[in-house]
């Protein structure tokens, strides 16, 4: 069958890139775009790539417009997708690129976010070692899917199965991502200017307040965390449009060797098509991903500072939002996981 | 008087740098250029932005060349400069750019870098915080000065103040760099070519191999580290020419407060021209350094992950090598410390 | 039927963006990858990007490697595809990304290229206006093809509609190029270091020298330029890994009207899936293309200066190379002519 | 003695170059500094990489606040600088960056820009040929000077030798600029945000609209063009955050020899410090530029192609705007020409 598919945000970066990757799925007719202040424009004015879908037109994001369709992808501001969700109740598979269904603590999301917490939903990202498995049987059926945010993804697969093999102490990571602005959306601010960003790094969101540091807590738990989960968490703003790389540490856990670290990772990726680890002395570029849903994994086990790194690299829109969403679609329909999906990606 | 000065390694991006600072220095006359295979050759050709130095030619490498200057400047691949050394006697002031006189320590020489150890020269980090003052006080009249590594003399810069003070810990240091290509030098390497590098993010010298982490550990032994000194070291390639912004991060110590902590850097860095710390809830960027001499910092407290955090933006080229050799230099000759120096990046 | 699919050159950029479009091509099977230096290395090693390809071992590039295949690509420097030419002899399709065999006039060959002159092969654009139709034509059930180079083909579809209807006069073109750097290969070379060109615009093969220009002038002719054909070519590398955008003007022939020329283009392209003329006042980025097989134009028609101008987008690695050569091989086959090509960019 | 200066517009772009400059100008003295919406606010809460800068405080824009100085600088958008004049008359040297000032047509002020005329200002490009001499001379003693467009200055620096010299014929310029985004000002634009222009380059202005048309056209009459002066102008933006490559081109006058078209742009700058000619086959970079009042041009003769073309290198912001405005400071004033500029570019 033919799922017919409707798109909000569709004049953003994840929208966009939402229709990109559907745009050659085969089981799928994108029948409706929304948009807000861009509504009644060509969707090719405000996505000039996207040569294929030229025949759309963006409607306005209203319950009405969305329902009647068989997937609903919203690509919304964070905070707005929850007044959407009473009306598509009758919709088969909604699936959230937002934040609003990803905290499973109300705490969390005042902290964090604030406004009115939303129920959580099925989290996004197939791969996630969870206890008694991986997150992708949670997947299986699902009709509500949060999309998970870039970096938070990025950083709970990275340490995920040393936490959850006990390998490593989770008590004190630090994560340093490099990032690229567009995960930052199509937002009209000073310091996402391109003459601000060309030639220069910048962090920000420093010393612990980044929305995403829940969101890594909560997974890296769900994967078996033994005591306190804490995180220092710094994005730093690079020059280039797309992409994430994390460098994540934590401290080795007393008495494991280098063959029980390695093989903790190893035996959490194994067969997995989207998540690979590297041989053990190679580390990943972002060029290796762009427009891919992998996420490549180099470890580097450090004993004179006693801490396993690892550099993940992911494409912040693809594997990081759009990828992850059209992923986690494919099992919750029972598709093969990987249609509309590439490993490999745009390089140089 | 006017200083007569050869600066070796002219045609690579190091002696690049020191040429372009001294062009303006009134103190001094460039009589000297010298490289290896280009010798013979105009330095227009191969410092094309040198515009008023169009008039010298490149010349042999040699010490009789090097010889009957005041001051000669070496920038050249690591392991070369020793053998200058001794030819170079008479010659009252000598600066190195490269690692041959950094380390104190023999061992760590040989495990980080190998070849014929040579004696330490002095530290050319004026600010940085060492037993009794600040290193400054040690160049006073110095005549052999070892110009700092760039990442390292970035990381030593953000971190000596709060350990120094004892505010934290320096026995678990993480410490991610987004770092330019320049810092590699010119060199001819796949990794480094434009087609590689734009659009990406890659790390290198991952898991405690970087050349770099022996004399960070050195310079927070040198401002008064107390125990062990371990740090997990991770630089990551980004695309811009020049620049790194270091994260770094140190656990608190216990009992300090939050004024203790801000009041370590504070006091540390109070009255410095090129070390400057932001206000709270103030981060730099690389752009805001670009050509000029200065360190910004910006000091953030995360109670959550109870740690520390450091972002440094530095321009590797200047503040990083050949401006902190010529600050050096100004110290030595009793010259103004900000002689050919500036505080102001060029920015956008 | 599948088809065994060889390619050389295959550690290059060329051969690895024909590797990553073949690896979602249904119809062929990669059986061989080649290389030169790095022959008996993983292909992985040097096309990190290329995951679903990592179990492919790079072999010598030698008649005997190449022979017995269905479909041989070369992808090798200017000057080295002819000696294979001979030994393929029984090759069904060869396909040549290089300059060997594009050329008609030996004295072209010889005043821009030098050595051997060799045979020229079906040019493989598609959609350039020939006399009495589109070069499509000549492609089909073509044994031998040769990939266009990427600015002359760019330049080309600018162009080649106002020339064969002669609204334009060929006389005095002028095309300046923006280009990102894989388009000079992965070759070890000062100018494309990735610190050289960051931040940087240079222009090179500046006057008349750039070995495309021929190949342009043969292009024109070939869609019935009337007269002489003169085109003063600049490329201006600049920093962006891929992609071109070519600026390309020419006067406009006394006495037609802005419809008589802007239906010159909109006739010449219609119907076209991968040349796509833009609506009047919109013109092309070259993220609208990456990683896409199109080539947006964007007209404009300047009474002041009685010339129009072209604005044309291409990545130069796809519908510049290795997508050219792809859409001409299903063409030759008979396959549908899209198959394993996108019209969709990754943007942004 | 001492000039009191003030500068409008001082948290945009242009206004920040123009207090880069003066920061290190030992004759003036920056007293204020006003801006529009940010008044009331630091200085360097906007321009964070002017450090010496760090004392100052944004006022508003109003007469009275920019009145009582010697001299005023306004860098304010297009058409804003008008109303300041009658306010200012007592002042004696204002400096206006915009374009207010710069065109003697009204006819092409009502066609390009629109809105009340100005008076025509000194026009502040020191080198520019005009009839019997030098721009130079008029800006000798002039109280009021209009600085040049970026663009315009770069293209009619490049072509006004051989326009004056007659060896080129100026019916037919060409002129495509790869240019970066801060030309554009600080202006949250979709278009200028980092995520769009990172990877890609986009023509904007085709067609001859771009409102720098007619300044070039007013200085290559007032460089002795005979007859009519048409150009074709395109800029791309290209992703570096500073620099113009303008490569422009022009008809060969008929019967001029090589030596003769060379002999024109040698004579005309001949002895100039910040406009150099390279030696012939040589051709500039933006990166020899950068942060330097310079402009490199680069000569190339195409017979076949009977253009000549020229490469041309500025900053957009230095000899672009805020250094042309300050080197014309610096002679109204009878200061030495070079105070507080320099020639020698950041690279790499």
């Amino acid at each position: 069958m033919t799922y017919s598919v409707a798109v909000s945000g569709a004049s953003g970066y994840a929208g966009g890139e939402i229709l990109r990757l559907l745009a050659s799925h085969p089981d799928v007719e994108i029948r409706t775009v929304t948009a807000h202040s861009n509504a009644g424009q060509p969707l090719i004015e405000h996505q000039p790539h996207l040569r294929s879908l030229a025949h759309l037109t963006l409607q306005e994001t209203t319950p009405d417009v969305l329902a009647g369709h068989d997937i609903v992808f919203l690509a919304l501001p964070h905070g707005q997708s929850g007044q959407y969700t009473q009306t598509l109740a009758d919709t088969p598979l909604v699936i959230d690129a937002g934040a609003d269904h990803r905290l499973t603590s109300a705490a969390d999301w005042d902290e964090f976010y604030g406004g009115d917490f939303r129920e959580p939903w099925t989290y996004g990202v197939p791969e996630l070692p969870v206890a008694g498995g991986r997150q992708r049987a949670n997947l299986v059926g699902a009709s509500r899917i949060a999309a998970p945010g870039c970096n938070a993804s990025t950083v709970a697969l990275s340490l995920a199965p040393g936490v959850a093999a006990g390998v490593v102490d989770p008590s004190d990571i630090v994560s340093v991502l490099a990032v690229g602005p567009s995960g930052a959306g199509r937002s009209l601010k000073p310091h996402l200017l391109a003459s601000e960003l060309l030639g220069s790094a910048s962090p920000y969101s420093v010393g612990g307040v980044h929305r995403h540091i829940p969101e890594i807590r909560q997974a890296l738990v769900g994967a078996g965390a033994r005591g306190d989960v804490r995180i220092s968490f710094t994005p730093v703003l690079v020059p280039m449009a797309r992409g994430i790389l994390a460098t994540t540490t934590a401290p080795i856990a007393p008495g494991v060797t280098d063959a029980e670290i390695r093989d903790a990772w190893e035996s959490a990726y194994r067969g997995e098509t989207f998540v690979q680890l590297l041989p053990a002395g190679r580390f990943p570029r972002t060029a290796d991903v762009l427009g891919a849903n992998t996420a490549l994994l180099g470890l580097a086990i450090d004993r004179a500072a006693n801490r396993v790194v690892v550099a993940a690299a992911v494409d912040n829109l693809v594997k990081g939002t759009a990828g992850a969403a059209i992923q986690s679609m494919n099992i919750a329909l029972g598709l093969p996981e990987d249609r509309a999906l590439t490993v490999n990606g745009v390089a140089p």
